[in-house]
């Protein structure tokens, strides 16, 4: 069973509700003797925060993470790595109003009658707040993998489409990337999208957002058919995120409208170095890495809690109305690149493990 | 670990390789008293049978099961159920002059890297001749799911893309997809498809396909967050199949271009019936199914094998070249239909049994 | 893979060091709705408290636990449950003189051999320090299965061997075990023990013990063949205990001596009463258990940290000696008491749960 | 959930009745490249197999392994090895008479308690036939275990006590073993054994053992603490065996009665070579491997199947009597043996594979 823990060599097992007292992980499997501190995983936090930019939600957390084991003298030791991060804004307030509804596009209804008891406060369990552990996970394993596999080594996560707004991946420029407030790699498009989210903020909408992940630099052979292939997994990970509907690898949804020409990507060897001429397989095949670029894209549905009166009933099966105020992102979809940078770096790590276990 | 296992609660275990002997699977955590008999499975088997129209491989195979074990009497037994199913038509010889050569698109690269061995015979354990392993598990997870969950349980796969030629979902009906050789829910489109896939045989080429998925009758609450989410399993399902590279769940990729107020499923009560104005969630919410049809979507891509002659290398590092003559489907997705039924039927039984463990 | 995870159905994954900041567990796979407080919790965790009495350590911890998730307005939410014990009573200077030596019957040549890096501050991870989140984990089964199985649902522990000294087990009296600091069943022998451990202690020496669990109520059909056999999950939970070296399930080592006349159990009927005729079985037959009285006793090794001077090495491989002062229990084995009712709980609640998907 | 599958990395799924047309495994996780031949399977079910001297069961069975998948050339391919072994002297008639009974000490009530329905034929899942599909898992573990581990490691049970007679241990000596039909490591006691079994079985009764294997050879730091200990995982292992009431892991429980001193085995170095000068510990510190020698006992309870007429109830609830013909080892111990060397090699396969993924 794995109800809250993800992965099978290396494993984080995440708990805390949105409006609990705080929130964490416990990350398993981590190899000794890599240099580990507790700034290595706030950067990494950082960058999925809340209230960063007008565009993201208000609510103020520091998420400030602390060690509590598992390293010692600035290694970790192979033990259990303990990670908390304190709540801080918890405003449970907001919720009282709509605790007895169920908010359409959200878990509560599920929740409710799945368990008969449910945390309103902010979706409880069903928050996206827990992804702040995955992050925290994320960033151990990124540590790990930038230790075993060097500098060529390197996961790079983008928002390329928001809302009905596409970008031009073939610009995809890493260093773009950090310096907006979307995470997009395409300069080119970022005024346009800028001014449409603020229309969809004002509007009191919300809207969808596709985002991508790179990995380079991964070696041959990460992968384990038949059920646990490298892309199952990356699949897995990904549709794991809150919101998400639907997740690509290579050419995804699009190959289905390729030739078999089009589609395979031809193999040559120039000297030493092998090159394949194209990349739909998105470097995995027959659920084995190929070394080629692992590129996965996943759809985030539009944030569900929106300003818009809605229909709904409520847990005693009366129709009701809902809107929902409190402070929410317009695009949660802008939030998740951080999310899946770190469920890539979990996978891939988890497979270069098993991978040791497999074939050494 | 599951590299060969797929399940929790209800699992199975495949095995063998296209041109051994036999392959079967083990199916484990059947629940007791449950009346089952090999043509019950057959039945399944026989729907994904290559050879049954000139649109399919023709390679012969009778696919004939066998059940080895856990049933007694006619019914299950809660013991570990051994199902067998010899091969037949072996022509290992079709394969050796491309022993040494890998085939674009197809998983003999990655698997000679990572293992430094493979069985190059119709690509081993890499080839969807496993598939027919787990159809004949799902076989069983659907008969498990209809004397549970009774009449109104129903799982039904269609394609819904063929190449670049897409169908009327609307038009969806049962009734027509067994009639024709393509799965195809929509009448209309029947001939215009036959035309094109004839086309695409006989110029040696191939095509891709999207396949949907329905299940009907779900009872509220199967899924088990986080990291067990219903959609998250369904997807990880759905992307071991082999050659599939994208999946969606409901409204799936595009929900990233809809409004918050277009996706969410409105909920209103008519006296003691629930409803949901839409279906943009596919069923389920907060990974937790909702009562309404689970849908779930998924491209395959065309076939890597084809006449067409492609660049590649052999094993020694040399470039050179390839055309695969065979017997291949010229669209492989029509026959991940009944897969695709299976692997659901799989995942919902996991999870029906998952939930009686949770919350009873 | 389960490094630090115990458990299926019912989990629990702990973290921490003997020295670190914190230790704790996340409890996952807990039914929902069940009423949980913090002193449900801390009631179990005082029996196993060091300091208690001058037969146990005199390090001071006073074991306070914090629910930090899965409980909302007094109720379990079927979400993971995070424990957390903050440590005091670190001192880890008594550890600087033995921070390169290898304590012979520890675990620190092993983990530095194995990781390249351990954590020498009182054992670090290998320490027993441990086992207060098992306890934690096992105070929540405690109240589930009490929820689930009602009033005649017991587990209770003794020590029926201290050392070289035995008891009388036909003498069991449960509310003996209570009060006095050994947790004897036997009234009759424990002035003798006292003296004895007085004298152990005061020589500087330590001493191994049996404890053994019973647990009523339970009823017939837990366990899971063939490879989670409940008694195969109950030697497998004692084992797991610090110093454990061997378990017994009902007659345990000594049924090689019986015949099969003299082993095998009787069964009878009486009006609707079923009743074996005595319990060599230890109530579990073919792994699942029958009804009876489930009885597994364990031995646990004396401490090896002791004040007698002892040959070891030191981890630059130089001959050296050692003489553990630190403030160590005369007889670890008392302290595993609760440990052993804590997974007793715990294996049961996970076999409970279990068969709930199996059979039902 | 492992209900029929053992192990975490090398894993082995069984299946099969006792009187079922076939039994076999699924052996998952095995590395590539090694060279395995069904006679490497044989061997080691020719030790097991019933009908080699009148002190064993005179039921006939070849036990013919047929390796189905997963060989290539020779060689293991990294993909599942799926062996089959159908059964031969299916004589169900001999179970007519009491199909409606529970012979006590079997899990036929058991098993019809907890399924609702049962296999009457010999037990079937419950039977110790199952055991023939651990020990061919065993076979190729031990293969690989070879490869890896090269001409020191080896793997050697025996039994050190029949029924109330021991033998001594000091005096083991493996080319003993292979010699006698009791696997009796002590050329000693034999004629006395002898004398006692024949006894036994004349008189319709039956009598237990203890079985102790030992493991050479082992590299230091196999087993994963916390809850996956190397001895928490071998005494899981032995646990599992049908008929298995006890586990040791070196002084068992007699360390309980042990002081400090005599316990703790001290650690010395001469030149380069490291030396504990006692193996109390049975070669594992912590749950990890030492490079000692591990060892390893468990007691097998007295068939239960006797002739002596004992009381027991039918299926309907009314008390009756049974008296079990059919062909029975007058002590199941012995054939216990090659089955306990097997799981000793799977679980250090096991380890020795997560060990690449934990520290590499």
């Amino acid at each position: 069973m794995s109800f809250n823990t993800f992965g099978k060599q290396f494993r984080f097992t995440t708990w805390g509700e949105s409006h609990g007292p705080a929130l964490g992980c416990i990350v398993d499997g981590c190899p000794p003797n890599i240099k580990l501190k507790e700034q290595d995983i706030q950067v990494e936090l950082d960058k999925r925060k809340p209230g960063q930019s007008k565009f993201t939600t208000q609510r103020k957390e520091d998420d400030k993470v602390q060690i509590l084991s598992g390293v010692f003298e600035g290694k970790t030791t192979g033990t259990p790595i303990s990670l908390i991060i304190y709540n801080q804004d918890m405003r449970s307030k907001d919720y009282g109003n709509i605790k007895d509804k169920f908010r359409p596009g959200h878990a509560d209804f599920t929740y409710f009658k799945k368990y008969g008891i449910r945390d309103y406060r902010g979706g409880g369990r069903s928050s996206a707040r827990e992804t702040a552990a995955r992050v925290a996970a994320g960033a151990i394993a990124k540590k790990v993998l930038e230790n075993k596999l060097g500098k060529k080594f390197k996961v790079v996560g983008a928002v390329t489409q928001l809302g009905i707004l596409g970008c031009d991946t073939a610009k995809w420029n890493d260093q773009v990337i950090k310096k907006n407030p979307f995470f997009c790699p395409d300069k080119s498009i970022l005024k346009l999208w800028k001014k449409y989210l603020l229309d969809v903020r004002k509007s009191g909408s919300s809207c969808g957002a596709v985002i991508e992940v790179r990995a380079r630099g991964i070696p041959i052979g990460l992968g384990a058919p038949i059920y646990s292939k490298l892309d199952m997994d990356i699949a897995s990970a990904m549709m794991s995120i809150n919101a998400v509907k639907g997740v690509n690898i290579g050419s995804g949804m699009n190959s289905a409208q390729l030739s078999g020409e089009q589609n395979s990507d031809e193999i040559s060897q120039k000297g030493k170095k092998l090159k394949f001429n194209s990349n739909n397989a998105g470097g995995i095949l027959g659920g084995i890495s190929s070394g080629q670029e692992i590129v996965v894209s996943f759809a985030v549905k539009p944030t569900s809690s929106i300003l818009t009166t809605r229909k709904t009933i409520d847990k005693f099966g009366k129709n009701t109305t809902i809107s929902v105020k409190g402070r929410h992102d317009p695009c949660v979809g802008i939030r998740a690149v951080p999310v899946g940078e770190a469920m890539m770096n979990c996978v891939l790590l988890d497979h270069y493990l098993m991978n040791k276990a497999q074939c050494s």
